[in-house]
């Protein structure tokens, strides 16, 4: 028996506290990017994944294949193909590098462009994800108002002549422009027009996020903010997670050849898993335009399931609008009612939300507010959940006084 | 047409320059990972690709699948098993976690253990990644000279005592104890128990990297330091690209819980590429054992194949052993051979090598070694190029002056 070893005084400082145990998923899963397992094209997966193994497996024997460290290259054809026809960005194959995720993508761009101190600018609600790198990298989240269009270009601006006048120049603005999260806006062309020019006037880069703006249920939408600046001072990131199965970690980011270069020599991790590329591109090159819109028309469907079952359990206690695509609808309750506490509270009942201060830089604002995921629960599954998380949140904060129409002690 | 940005003035300092665009693989590959396209097990990856998707290919819909962020679960209790069987090592799945490669090992424990300005202790010679990213974080990676049998434990001793004098607790001592990279060295069992003391007495971790411990040419090996510490003081990683493909990324840390749940903490990368963990988990539990030792087997001949072509071009110019296992072989050429110099004007001839500075911590002692990797290229190849290896040496150093016996002018 050796001795225990005390590693605690070499731990680095600021360390996270340690994980807890993954216990399984809860009964109402309404947090995490989860996709409607129904929809995972499970045969067409095997059949991509049997034609472009017997046609190239041999070159997973190299690093990168034969398609060097930007990513295997069919997979970047098929990419400059799509982003061309659905978001209108112009690249070449060598203007994409495929990521591990797009969380790798958030981490390149922060790698490239922050240093402890540095300030961004980020919408005020927005995907905890990006928070949590933020604000472990010591950098400064400026949160900036959204409406129904998204981020507030008169609060963008009066912001950037502010810090302007502090000598601040922000990094970037980092934007979900195309179904927001938490929020579901899509800005439209013209305010994309000027927050390109706003950015540009300030020598900021924009950071357009579009991981989920394949499932528009219009299946229309803006031109990408890449698009229309052709690619000057944009990075543009993406991801198949929401569109395919969120356990494939295949993001990509676009950029000019001069920025990308840059991200690529801090890339180093010996290419991104290459046989979740392969048969990415092999399935997306066949399947990929009929796939997607079948996988929305579902998701559609369980937003309305959500939105119906929320009315019916919370009557007039819940707002929230009706997003034009996505996998969340972000909720306000009663003022009285604490997110983070209920969130706690709905865990045990089986219950997982996303509690709002951890999807928002105004703490306060959000501390009534919540996001729900409804890609993954079936629609049965939705209506019971939101009865739960009524009866807890009654319990908890005396709301919503009536559920389905019957008052409740 | 939108102005050209300038983005210079927002990058974060020290960012390295930009990535060459990617070219091809040279004609003669004596670098990097890359394995033998002949053993790439395709028959058997495709059925296991089949079998596990069609099964519960449906899972892929979540992050995590059904098994939670530290990867999937049959993978995990493969490795259990199997790092039982051929290291020593005593662990269950759950201190187990599956890492994009284990470049991601390194990172995670990096990150677990080091700020700016701390010290490690490393083997001399070393693989040049390990020190890319130790330089990237400002760290002071001292160099400890190596023998037959690896860490030369005098010397590490010695280390010790001096740094401590100075106040100095280095964070880790990173070792490739089981077919050193470079040199091939494993270290016995008896070596393995001292350095365990010597770093238990000085309150430093083992930072244990197996990634290529399933290339022993006997299929024999010394315990783990992991499991001979019984896991007190000790991270462990290894990886599954040398054994069965290098664009798989798929690497795993082994440590206690409480170790492992704060490199947990750290990943946040919303898990690692769920298919590649599949398929090998599939692959893996039928196919493994009986693919690694003919694997190696082959390995084992290519290795006496640039052997034998070294010594018939290279004459008594070239030293090197006979390492008992790996990918690749650490030659010393004449003192006046600078191998910095010699990659570049071989590069130009179609030879890739790694020029020894780039694998040590020792440039002056290095500058005449190199390292070439012998698993990729067929053996004629390796003839052909070991010949134009030594024309180009001939011709920048004077040296060998013999080739194939015969006097060059």
């Amino acid at each position: 028996m050796t001795a225990p070893f005390d590693f605690a005084p070499l731990l680095a400082p600021n360390t996270p506290p340690p994980a807890v145990k993954w216990t399984g998923f809860p009964k109402y899963n309404f947090i995490g990017g989860h996709n409607d397992p129904k929809h995972l094209p499970v045969d067409a997966l095997i059949e991509a994944a049997t034609t472009v193994l017997r046609r190239e497996g041999a070159t997973l024997a190299t690093y990168g294949l034969n398609s060097g460290p930007l990513g295997y290259r069919p997979l970047r054809e098929f990419l400059a193909k799509k982003l061309k026809g659905h978001a209108g960005i112009e690249c070449t194959p060598d203007e994409i590098l495929i990521t591990s995720g797009s969380m790798q993508g958030l981490d390149l761009v922060n790698m490239l462009l922050l240093a402890r101190g540095d300030t961004v600018l980020i919408e005020r609600e927005t995907y905890a994800g990006a928070l949590t790198k933020l604000q472990r990298l010591g950098v400064n989240a400026v949160g900036i108002p959204l409406d129904e269009e998204g981020l507030s270009l008169d609060a963008v601006a009066a912001k950037l002549d502010e810090l302007k006048k502090q000598g601040v120049t922000p990094k970037y603005i980092y934007t979900i422009p195309t179904v927001q999260n938490p929020t579901g806006a899509i800005m439209g062309e013209a305010r994309r027009a000027e927050l390109l020019k706003l950015a540009a006037e300030h020598g900021v880069m924009i950071f357009e996020d579009e991981c989920y703006s394949d499932l528009v249920w219009s299946g229309k939408r803006p031109r990408a903010l890449y698009a229309m600046a052709g690619g000057e001072g944009v990075i543009h990131i993406g991801s198949f997670s929401k569109s395919i199965a969120p356990a494939l970690r295949v993001g990509y980011i676009v950029a000019k050849w001069d920025v990308l270069s840059r991200m690529l020599a801090l890339k180093q991790d010996a290419g991104s898993g290459a046989l979740e590329q392969m048969v990415l591109a092999e399935f997306c090159a066949r399947h990929f335009a009929d796939h997607v819109p079948k996988l929305a028309r579902t998701l559609a469907g369980k937003l309305q399931t959500l939105r119906e079952a929320l009315a019916e359990q919370f009557g007039t206690s819940a707002e929230f609008g009706d997003p034009p695509g996505g996998i969340y609808l972000w909720i306000k309750l009663p003022d009285n009612v604490d997110t983070l506490k209920l969130a706690q509270a709905a865990l045990a009942a089986g219950v997982a939300l996303n509690p709002g201060p951890e999807w928002s830089t105004d703490k306060e604002r959000a501390r009534c507010r919540l996001r729900l995921c409804f890609a993954n629960p079936e629609p049965e599954t939705i209506k019971q959940g939101v009865a739960v998380l009524a009866e807890v949140c009654r319990r908890e904060f005396g709301v919503p006084l009536r559920s389905a129409n019957v008052e409740k002690a």
